[in-house]
Parts: structure tokens; sequence; C-alpha cells
């Protein structure tokens, strides 16, 4: 891991000369701004600096993921033919994707650009801004600037994909400022679900943009970091040029409520669950979550168990690098915990999301090593499902709730808050930043229109708002918005170790596979003559029962038969041909005869005699 | 469609003397008691009535569909011998089951018990009520009781399955009772998202068992036919049983809206359309939404064309029973929309639930024969997603709104309202009906649980609220309530034509091969010399992209001749073991190689040369 160093041979104009709050821990008036490092260093010969500060180049911003979809956030900002990208995330699989891991952003059009490029700048350690960065670095090791927390989760996955050694990692306080070609880039903090998040204000000649990565406004956050709104108003009363905020609660109305309303109720349900074991889901980058865990365990007198793996490595990131407080002898091993009573323990996991690998769902469905549930458990799912898992967790509630266990899950209780702003706390942000261009960022379409509207309401010119695409140039002058250009933008599919080797052919087969299975029909024929002889053979998987379909079986045999005949008769000797005809005659058959449509695969093997 | 008759052997107790308030359009002081139809008659010979009305012995309630899930609503009633079903519905799969059409009751148990069941009474005409009735009558044909319109959608489905012609079907007005073997059932009004919905009051020697069907109390419903509370209270004051309680919304506080008040904000939505298309998709049954939605048509002077199969069945049948009102003229085929102004147009559709194969679902991705959208459109979602639909609702807003569409959907304003009682109502149906016991059903086990408190809320002993599992015999009598005995009870898997021929190896295969596909690896053996003679060949789908995958391929080529090779040095010659090594072989190579578990079939084709 480097500290970023302070460079002298900077020309750039420094913005952050202001003193940082005291609840801040981080208290500190240091200016960070990068060095040019090795892969810049390369090119700034290259470059020369032609008119610098020309007023009527454009900034060009180019989002290349986290437009039309929740995920996978990636931005590329672009002025005078220096390039630096903000975020490089995930998103998670839909239900068009079988088998499918994450996915990541195609990385083309960044890769054509690797020289301009000047490094990575990270918003927060989540993984939709966060879980790309090791598919990037493989074919691009650029230098990374992010907060401590969010450098200390990087290095874990970089770890993991063994990348940690040659990777470029620095470290920037909020406050600071990073300087990257002809950009300055200033860290604000900002209030999000995981600590040490920040936004951005991005200078450049162009003018200032500010991108919100994701947040909300927790004026009682758990650390006292409350977002610094006057670093955001001071912006405003210069001009920001543009502002791309967080759409991700835009749907809702009124204002998302603090982090510290989740403590009164876990406090509520600590005295409820007196003489019970508690067990706590929640996500495991939720970091002021466990520290609320924590707090309650250690005023009840109860020991603290972690379960899941995400979960015993952020709590072991958090505490290494001083963002959670454990007290002394308060954590033990979840192998452990058999030896305390029940009202003794409280054990946090992941599986708030109802996933089926993790320990929650383990636990409901007794296939856990350790733990089993003991009627009269207390059972906090803390987290609100993901669209798309409402029903894994309600499954999860349902067999805990059979095994005896009390379950307090979603909207029963505050055993959760949202990390992002909702529409009163966008409105507030909007009118405190006053952007020319407004550009809404992270979130589908509907999520986009209905910020949109936000910002219409608060007197943003309607001209001025610009609901864009993944692979949009976008490109800000004072005077005008404009998006003509295109560039290459799209997703890359990883499953297990294969990266982009699962397209569309492989997940329109799955899908059919999965709907109706399969029906191979294999033979071996003469290679002289182009005799049948042996087979057809009907093998099906996923398709129907065999024991109890035999006389379908025996009919599909027939049927294939019949073909063959037919196309011995008919002198068809071209395989191919003789394939298709199968693959219509038997799908034709099964169709009338069952109303389904299998794959039908036939296999011809020939064999010299 | 048999009217049901007034027979004159009735021997039972008649508890529906008294008048039907006046708001009811079908208001009939009638008394319908089902003559013994041809099945009980043969039954009836053997039956020797000892000591009639004995108080000693217990009402039986087997529910063997609706509890720990939400659909497939059947429950089983017997008394001293004589038994008769309440619903009979359907279910949809979830994303285990993939592939499957629908989910239906196992029904092993009623058929055993053919000889006993006098009848099916059924609440209203969703298809989570009545959807498997086709698939029971192909194997029982029971007499079946109904109200007016839900018998004419039971038509509709035994039309399809071409099982009409030998049906026999009652109609049976709200507040008339039904005499089956020695029970007798009355058919209380309720209110529903249909109309014609009602409850049971199921009279026995043991007592009366209130079963509410699904229910919400509307005091300003769209047909004036408020739930007849006052009837409820009549039970509840005489002394009820049991209460069986629809536990859909149970998680949910306070009152249902009024269906009227969707009115009210379709009137906003018609004025704020003005020069303007409007869609308005919704659930096909709900006929008191679509009438709300032809009262607003008629008022802006706008046509109605109806989309979508179910739509146009639901709206023919509802016109023709009078449950739908239509002005003259003011209906037009779907194919003449073109033919009018946007302006004049409101069309009613499929799809609220994004399902691919609706409408609206077309419309939104430029998929629909005869509409397209034209930019200003408004479309009105008139639904919220069922559990596990959010995503497919999600993409086709957003996929309406990228072409120019104005969508109104969930939570933005009430263009829907639940047909189920919230917690509010489901405590005032209690306290009506005063129940000795009490046995929440239609739900899931967090729905049963959460119901189960609310009923201790409102005074009812914990020891008297029976949570149940489908199978479950509990036996009811004054003094307690036991449940010792299971019956068989489970679901069958329907898909396309086959009913049951799916089952859990089937669907773990469909399972497996949608994650990671398949590799066939398929050879030709002598079968005397037991050598192969072509082959092994490799045929991958949904596995990889094969034609970027050369390298792999070939390497499971050669590891499957490596693994051949050594059967052979080994004299391993039973084919069994040589699949089972060469499936074994493989599939660890490609886990080490690319981290995925695809199916891996070996097949071996034996050739006489």
């Amino acid at each position: 891991m480097y500290q970023a160093k302070n460079p002298t041979d900077s020309k750039k104009k420094d913005v952050s000369k202001r003193t940082y709050k005291k609840t801040d821990k981080n208290t500190a008036n240091r200016k960070t701004q990068a060095s040019k490092n090795h892969s810049t260093k390369k090119q700034s010969d290259k470059r020369t600096y032609k008119k610098p500060q020309t007023p009527k180049l454009p900034v060009k911003i180019i989002p290349l993921g986290g437009l039309g979809e929740i995920g996978k956030n990636i931005t590329l900002y672009e002025y005078d033919g220096d390039m630096f990208l903000v975020d490089c995330g995930m998103s998670f699989p839909d239900e068009e994707m079988p088998g499918i891991d994450i996915v990541i952003p195609d990385f083309t059009y960044i890769l054509e650009n690797k020289d301009k490029i000047k490094g990575l700048v990270v918003t927060h350690g989540h993984e939709d801004h966060i879980g790309a960065i090791p598919y990037l670095l493989k074919e691009f090791n650029l230098p990374i600037y992010a907060t401590r927390l969010t450098i200390g989760l990087i290095e874990g996955k970089l770890k993991e994909h063994r990348l940690l050694g040659d990777a470029k990692l620095n470290i920037v306080k909020a406050g600071d400022t990073v300087t990257l070609g002809k950009f300055t880039v200033e860290f604000i903090n900002v209030n999000h679900s995981i600590p040490d998040a920040v936004a951005f204000a991005i200078n450049s000649p162009a003018g200032t943009v500010i991108h919100t990565g994701d947040f909300k406004i927790d004026t009682t956050p758990i650390d006292g970091n409350v977002i610094d709104l006057a670093r955001f108003g001071e912006y405003g009363k210069k001009g920001v040029l543009a502002l791309l905020a967080d759409s991700t609660n835009a749907e809702r109305p009124g204002f998302t409520s603090s982090e510290s309303l989740v403590g009164d109720s876990l406090s509520h349900f600590f005295n409820q669950a007196e003489g019970h074991r508690i067990i706590i889901a929640t996500f495991s980058s939720n970091i002021h979550r466990i520290q609320q865990i924590i707090n309650e365990a250690f005023k009840c007198n109860r020991k603290v168990a972690v379960s899941g793996r995400s979960m015993s490595n952020v709590v072991a990131v958090a505490s290494e690098l001083g963002y959670l407080n454990v007290p002394e002898n308060i954590l033990i091993d979840v192998s452990d915990i058999n030896q305390y009573p029940p009202e003794k323990i409280v054990l946090v996991t992941t599986g708030s999301q109802g996933e089926t690998m993790s320990a929650l769902h383990r636990i409901a469905f007794s296939d856990h090593r350790q733990i089993e549930i003991i009627p009269g458990d207390m059972i906090i799912i803390s987290a609100t499902p993901i669209p798309g898992n409402e029903k894994l967790v309600s499954k999860v509630i349902n067999e805990l709730m059979k095994r005896g266990a009390n379950v307090v899950y979603e909207k029963m209780y505050d055993v959760h808050v949202s990390g992002h702003a909702c529409q009163e706390e966008l409105k507030l942000m909007m009118s405190i930043v006053k952007p020319r261009f407004f550009i809404p960022v992270h979130g589908e379409q509907k999520h986009l229109m209905r910020h949109s509207h936000l910002a219409e309401q608060v007197g943003i010119d309607p001209k001025n708002i610009v609901i864009s695409q993944n692979g949009d140039v976008i490109e800000l002058t004072k005077k005008a918005a404009k998006s003509t250009e295109t560039v290459h933008a799209g997703r890359v599919l990883v499953d297990g170790l294969g990266v982009g080797d699962v397209g569309s052919i492989v997940l329109r087969d799955r899908k059919l596979l999965s709907d109706d299975g399969i029906i191979i029909i294999a033979m071996a024929v003469d290679r002289r003559t182009r005799e049948i002889i042996s087979g057809p053979d009907v093998v099906t998987r996923g398709f129907i029962y065999v024991k109890e379909s035999e006389e379908l079986i025996r009919d599909i045999n027939e049927q294939a038969a019949d073909i063959l005949e037919r196309c011995y008769i008919y002198n068809v000797r071209d395989w191919n041909t003789v394939k298709t005809k199968l693959k219509d005659g038997i799908s034709r058959f099964l169709f009338q005869r069952t109303k389904r449509s299998p794959m039908v695969l036939p296999i011809i093997m020939e064999v010299n005699i």
C-alpha cells in the first residue's frame, strides 16, 4: 500500500484549502496530490501542454456502467486528452444469466485509451464500486486513489486475485485533492452504509463536476462524520458545471432515516430477547451496523461471534484499520459459541439476502456445521431484500420460524435503514450544488427519470438535464451539453474462472436446457456405406422422468428410426441434413405429444469398418 | 350449467333465514340446497345415519394446499364420514421449478375418499382457488357449487380442457345454503378484487366453522355489495367453533383502501393524459377495476380496446353475466385502434406482472403486432408486483420509458389497492366472529405467524390457535383441537401436457443444465473386442462459446482419450465403470481448469463388426 506523495511539481490549483471539521477522526489539512506515477510518466513526454486551461474545450463524461442498471458503476472523465476513471464496480447476474457469478464492465474502450488514463478514484468500498477492479488490473495496472477503508477492502480483493504485489494503491483523506493530468479531484466526505465514503469535486479548466457516488444525509451518523454539506455549498456558490448524483432511491419520498435509529431498535430487541440467543444477519460491509450490534452486546454482557467468510474478512479489516471499536474479549470464535449459554451470545452473520450459500441460509435449513436453531432464538434480519431477492429471503424466514425462532424482518420494525438518499435529500443536494447541468446516475431508466423530475422541481432547466446511457460521450462546456458520439460499452460475464467466454448463445442454450431439458439421439454409422450400424439411442436429461415414461421414449426412438429410414430411402447422405431432419422431426413430434420443446441433439458417429 | 335444486328431503337445519340486504343486486331469500347428486346417491345406501348430530364427534379440517405457501388453496372438511372440498386452486412455479407451467395439489387423498366427498364449494374465481379444478375433474367428476361469476369463469376453464359437457355446475347466491351430507354451507358475501366472492359458514353438529376465503372490508365497493359483516356477527353471537381466515396481508398494518380510491386516481391521470393515448395494465379478473376504467373512458369520450387473451375472455364473460356495465359502442377491437386518434383511445391490457408473453411486455419490447409506443403515451400499471415479479415489472417499465412513454406505476400514486384484508380488518373479523379456535390459512409460515399474533392481540387464547401444515388433520370439538394424524398432501407439477411427470430428479437436472450446461462425450466401440472405433467426440451446449474455446475442447478430448486408454490398459471393460470414470475424470479436470461443473454425459455406442 502506498500513501499518496506530496509532489512539488504540481502547477494545478489547490482546491482543498480549508480546515476539516473536528468531528472527523481523520482531521488533516494535508494536501494529497498524486505524483506522476510510473505509467503517467511514460506519457508525460508525449504530452505538450498546449494552451493550458483553454476555456472552450469541453470536459467529457463517459459512463461505461451504472446507467440503465443498478450496479457495475464506472465512469470515465476526459479533458484535453487526459482521462481518469471513477469507480470500477461489478453487478450481480439476473434470472436471464443462469450460472453466471458476476457481471463486470466491458473494458474495451478503457484499454484503447490506456495511455491517456491517469488513474482510478474510488468513492467507497462496496462491490458495485470496487468489485471489477481486479479484472481491470489484470489488463491495465493503473494507480488507484481511495480513502483508507476503501483501500483496505480493495487490498483484500487484490490479494485473492494475487494482484496485490504490483498494485499502486494510494490512500487519500476526505478533504484532500488528487491531481490526475489536467484534472484535480477533491475528496468530499459523505454518509453511506459503509464508512469512509466520499464524493468527488472534479475540477478542470472546463469547470467543476460534482460526482456524488452513493450518499445519504445522516445528521447523526455512528462515526460522527456528517456529510460535508458545507463543502458542496462552497462549490455551489463558486458555480458547478454539472452534478452526477446517485439515483438509487429516487423513487422513495421523504428522507432516509439515520443509522442511529437502528441502534434504538436493536436495543429494544436485545431487551426482548433476554434469556435467548440473538442472531443478526446484515450486509458484511455495513460496519456501522456491526458497531451498533457490538455496542449492544457489550451493554448486555453478551459475546459476539461472526459467521460467514465476507463478514469475517470485513470485521478483521475494519478492526485493524480502527473503523470498528471492539471491546476486549467480546469477540469469540463461532466454533466456541456452544460453550456459552444461549443468552450470552450474539451471532452476526451473512445471508440477509437469503443467499443459498450463506451462513443464515445454512442455519435455516439445518445445514450449518456449528449452529442449529434453538426454539426461542431471536433472529434479526437487518437488511431490506434487494429487488429479485424477496422470495429467497422469505424462504429463509419461513424455515427459521418453522424451527421455532422468533424472526424480526423487513418492515416489522426499524432494524434497517437505507444507505441512499431519498427524494428530499436528493433535492437538497441539487439545491446546494446548484449545477448548470444535471446527470442522474446509478439507476435503471425509471430511477433516472424520477431523479430528473426531482431536478425539474428544484428549478433545473429540463434542457440541462441529461438522461444518458452507458457508452454515451457527454461533452460539457459552460454553454451546452451534447452527446453525439458513443463508445463501446457493455457487460462481460464471469463464470468460474472464465471471463467473457459465456455470451448470448451459451446463455440462450442454458435457458433452453433449463426449460425443458435435452434429448440426445445418438447413432453410429458405417462411414463407407452410410448405413446405421448402432442406435439410434435416446438419452434424456431434464426432460421427463424416464422410468415412468418408457412408452414416450420408445416412441421417440421409433420416430427417429422412421426419419432415418426416410433419409435413407430418399438418399439423403449428408449428415448435417440428416441431423436437421432429426432435430425438426423429433421436436415437432414432442411438441405435439407433450407441448414441450426440449433441445434435440443428434449425434452421429462415423465408423470405418 | 345447473342451478342448484331445492330438495325437499333435507333434514338439515336451515341457517339462512334472513333477508339479504338491499344493496345486493342478487337480492334473494332462496334457500339453495344441493340435492343428493349421482355420486352421493351411490353412497347413501351404505350410510346408516347412526345417531345424527352426535355432539362428541369432531369436525375434521384437512388443508391439502395453501398452508406454508401462497396459492394452491384447497381444504377438505369431514364430519362423521361425510366430506366436501373448499376451493381447488393452483400456484405458480418458483425459480426452483424451471420450465414448469403451473403447480396443482396432489389429489391422492381426495381420490382415496371419492365416495365420501359430496362436492366442491368455491369462494371466488381467482386461479389460486379454481385453477386446479380441471385437473381434479379429469379424475373425479364431483358437483361444484359457486356464485354466478365464479361458475362462469370455471366454465371457461372446463371448456378449454373439454370437460364442460359432463361437469355438474351449480350456481349459488350469497345468502343461500348448500347441503353436503351432514354439512350445510352458507354462502356469505365478502369484498375482494373480483366480484361475487363469498366466505362460508360451515355448519355441522360439531359446530360452525367460518372459512373466509380471500376477503377485504370495503365500505364503498364498486358494485355496492359491502361485505356482510352483520351475518358474520350473527354467527359470532351464536358461537363459532373455528375461524379459518386469509393471511395474505397479515404483515401489513392498517386497513386496505377501498377500490373506489383507484377511480379517483384514474380520473386524475385521465385528465393529465389529455391529448395522449392511455394504456392500462391490470389483472384480468379485476372486473371492478376494468369497470372503473370503462367509466372514466366514457366520461372522457374515449374508446376502449382490450388486449391479451385472458383479459378478453374475462371481459366477455363478465359483460355477458352483467358484472360489467359497458356503454354501447365504447368497446372497439384492438386491431382498429389505429383508426382513432391516440387521444381517443384507452387500451386495457394484461402484463401488469411483467409476464414475458403478455401484451404489455410485447408492447414494451416493440414486439406487438398492432400496438407500438407513441412518445407521450400514458401507461398506468394498475397492480403491485407479486413477490418474485419485481424485476420483470421494472424491466417493462424501463423499456416503456426508453420509448418515450409516461409510466405510472407502483407506489407512485393510488393506481392499485389490494384485495386482501390488512391487520386492522383481520382483527375486526376475529372480533366479530369470536371463534373458539383460530386457524390462519392462505399464507407462508411468516404470514400465518403474524396472523396468529393478531389473534392473540384480540384475546384469542394462544392454546386455541392452530398453525398447521398441508396434510395435517385438525380435529375440532367444542373442547379441544388436536392434530395427531397427517394425510398425503403435496404438489404436482404441470409442464405442457404432462401432469406429474416432472419430479425432483428432472428439476435437479434442469437446474444443473442451466448453471453450467452439458458436455457429451460420445464414442463407438466394437462390441466384441471392446475397442474404441470412433471418437471420443466432445459436444457441448450451454457450457462455453466453443468457437473461442477450441483449446479447452481439444484438452477435454485428450483427457477423455487418456481415461479410456487407462481403462483399456487396466482391463476395465464394463461400460458403466468406464462411463463413471469418464464422468468423474472430466468433471474434475473441468472444475480445476474453469471452476465450473457442467453435466458430463458419456455415450458409448456398441457396434457389431
